[in-house]
């Protein structure tokens, strides 16, 4: 078990500690489910009220917290940035040992730095690098002539297609399927050929995809996701799409060809964007929004709905719609009214 | 192949044979392509009319079931239920034989109870533990603290992080990843900073997950799948979402962080649910329903749309909506009336 | 390296070459960024003029082309169609070479024919059958009495289920599943019994599937996707669909069960379609629409929306709304004037 003392944490947090500095920390939980070797934090009103009854061993609490417990407390300014640190250095201890394990296959021409760890059954093409501290997950299939920046991990079972290039310390979880072929089909008497797929993609730093996410490669040229840029489970990245930089994208969204996001834009959940669509910096699309081919969102704008429009004028459109029973009525009335009146 | 005689399936049903009772029965199928070696199945009245020129071996049929053919006849009360019993044992015999393939890799501190068959290239992790009569697809991998209850399946290529826990009795399709990380970043000074994911995930007994569905683990806490459920394939369910027992989801819904859902809801395909809404006891949610940011959903209720809405009232407003034109010629008849008069 | 001169690029296209007929050319890209050992090629006006600039090695242009560069030119009639052609052939040079890596694992009983290539850590069922020149990727796994004809290329870690047969041709990208039980369940006594899943998948020959796609076995008989068709990424066909030939669907759609599409229909994404719905030949379904249980979408037709409707209805149904604004302004005029004309 991976284990740190309350003293240790505090030094991470840059805080001082009251309480007892020795006792050992194993993990992290919500204040109701921690435990003796846990860590817990408070930063809110109504969690500094519950953490009197909490049994966490540790808490990370406000520079003005002044309850009493069993707990050790260390006082910060913001609780939950610290706890956010100091768990990912408490389980940072969980890595596994840097090595290759021996039913890895390696090819002869690949290249893997020092302190990489590559898991069972995991496969590394021709050609391909992995800088320094990888971490590569049991059963991943890694194709020829990939590189993978330092620190990167690449969790178990998740397939990375050939020529596919990924920067540091990026994360993609498990089942994700990153390079391959774009959906270029053009129908020729009768049949559908297919049209080349020998781009490729490429990842920035500090990337992150969920579970089960597919970027396709380019047809030519290059797929391309920028550095900081999340997203969650069930993605799907069509052929030539250009991400931009911190780009946030909730589960189950889908990106058609040759789509543009700029830089810090947030799209939600079960969104669809349609080719050639264009969502410029900052903007945020709401979840389940339907972007239509060569749609451009402008920089900033909030847009919801299917087709999407802008955030405002959905809602207005929606109200209308609600209140289209009491503007039936009104028109039967009038109607009645006249008809009376002209009697 | 798996073989039982009509006999032996008439004792799986507690009823009688009419006909061959020695045939021997291999498989099941539709009353149109069974064959000599199938055992089929007439529930309703024009199954039971089909049934005269079906070419199955044995049939099951109603208590009242009076043609003839070359079939052997089971006659039972509902002849559905019985074709599921009577099947599900035909099938049974298919079970790979209990053992570890000499390739699987166990680690030494996980337990593997008798019965269970460990597939080829799975692994394992250490202190995981697995209940007797498991079966652990080819290119499994479990990770460390996993632990599984008796007569779990878990097909090929599924991916299990550490710590989750799983009931006994489930079924985990290929291509399921149960654990990853939550989906939870913060932007702090323009990059997003992650927030750690070190909850973890429970699922209960009789669980079925279709194939490449998505469990995150929780942020902190649990990630809690009741017993009973059935989610079919590509579902998301995102970190701390607290699903019930029974609970019936169509393909390719999503659960957003934190959704709580009550027993014997019914969900159907390509839902979308915002954070932290509720879903309660008994609801209905529609197929491509868009249910908001802490919504609820009352017990019992049925709802459809985006965003999603009491049935009623949601076909109401598309009435309404489709009468639209007619109500916009209602106004301009009564404008050029109008206009007439005072001419 | 994969490579060809140009001369025999251009016997490929069955046309001429004017230029440097030795040059080596290794790879294709777009004209802005294909360098000296890339084919590329300018089919519109606004391509033949930025070819001029382009440093590709070699192109390939209408004969009408008369532009002159460093580029060796190969004039013909369908310069995209030519161009799809050559860098078939050009990429097809990075098969690997046949063979059953040592680490596969082919049941004694399995039969694969000459010229198949199986990765590592692969396994094939017993009593499977592949046929020449199969491609089988690293970490698949492919179950019993499975059929696989020849030609077909399955990419690393996706999972097929027993008794699926697979034509000629077929490509299925990584992290597919195919024939896992389809989802069937009936509530008996509070809870959900399975309904057997014993049916099988076909797919016909030359289909294509994105990656993560997901297709179920049937119930009984038979879930069929017919020769020619062509899936996007993370697609869902539920039990004993059938759908047709030279049907196109793009990305995150799903069928529910015993849907039937007529052949080449048209699929946008994350569309959903109803159980029992029946699309027609031709027809074209909008991305994100949503198709009623057993609705029947007519041969030919367009339909978009949710639920769907033909989409000339759609659009007007859309321009009434838009006008819901004005419509209201307009009554609450009308009722203004009268009440003035009163007074």
């Amino acid at each position: 078990m991976p284990a740190l003392t309350v003293a240790q944490l505090a030094r991470i947090c840059r805080a001082e500690v009251q309480g007892d500095r020795h006792r050992l920390i194993t993990g992290a939980n919500t204040l109701e489910l921690a435990r003796e070797s846990d860590l817990s934090f408070a930063a809110n009103k109504k969690a500094i009220e519950a953490a009197a009854s909490s049994r966490a061993g540790c808490l990370l609490a406000p520079l003005s917290f002044s309850a009493e417990g069993n707990w050790s407390v260390i006082r910060v300014e913001d609780p939950r940035a610290a706890f956010s640190r100091a768990v990912s250095a408490l389980y940072e201890k969980n890595r596994p040992a840097p090595g290759i394990h021996p039913t890895a296959i390696v090819a002869a021409t690949a290249h893997v730095a020092p302190g990489c760890s590559i898991g069972a059954y995991a496969s590394i093409g021709e050609h391909s690098t992995l800088d320094a501290n990888c971490l590569i997950g049991n059963g991943c299939v890694i194709g020829d002539h990939v590189s993978i920046g330092e620190n990167t991990t690449v969790h178990a079972n998740t397939t990375i297609y050939a020529n596919v290039r990924i920067g540091s310390r990026v994360i993609l979880h498990s089942g994700c399927v990153i390079g391959a072929d774009g959906f270029g089909f053009t129908l020729v008497n009768d049949r559908y050929e297919k049209f080349p797929q020998v781009g490729t993609v490429e990842i920035g730093d500090d990337v992150e995809m969920g579970a089960n996410c597919c970027v396709d490669r380019a047809a030519l040229g290059v797929t391309r996701i920028g550095s900081g840029t999340k997203l969650d489970n069930l993605v799907h990245v069509a052929h030539n799409c250009q991400i931009g930089e911190h780009v946030v994208v909730a589960a189950q969204t889908g990106f058609s060809g040759s789509v543009t996001v700029g830089d810090y834009a947030v799209i939600g959940g079960q969104a669809g964007i349609g080719e050639k669509a264009k969502i410029e910096s900052h903007a945020i699309v709401g979840g389940k929004a339907g972007i239509l081919t060569g749609q451009i969102i402008h920089a900033g704008e909030p847009v919801w709905g299917i087709p999407a429009r802008p955030l405002r004028q959905h809602l207005k459109g929606l109200a209308h719609v609600s209140k289209l029973p009491a503007l039936s009525q009104e028109l039967r009335d009038l109607k009645r009214k006249l008809a009376d009146s002209k009697d």
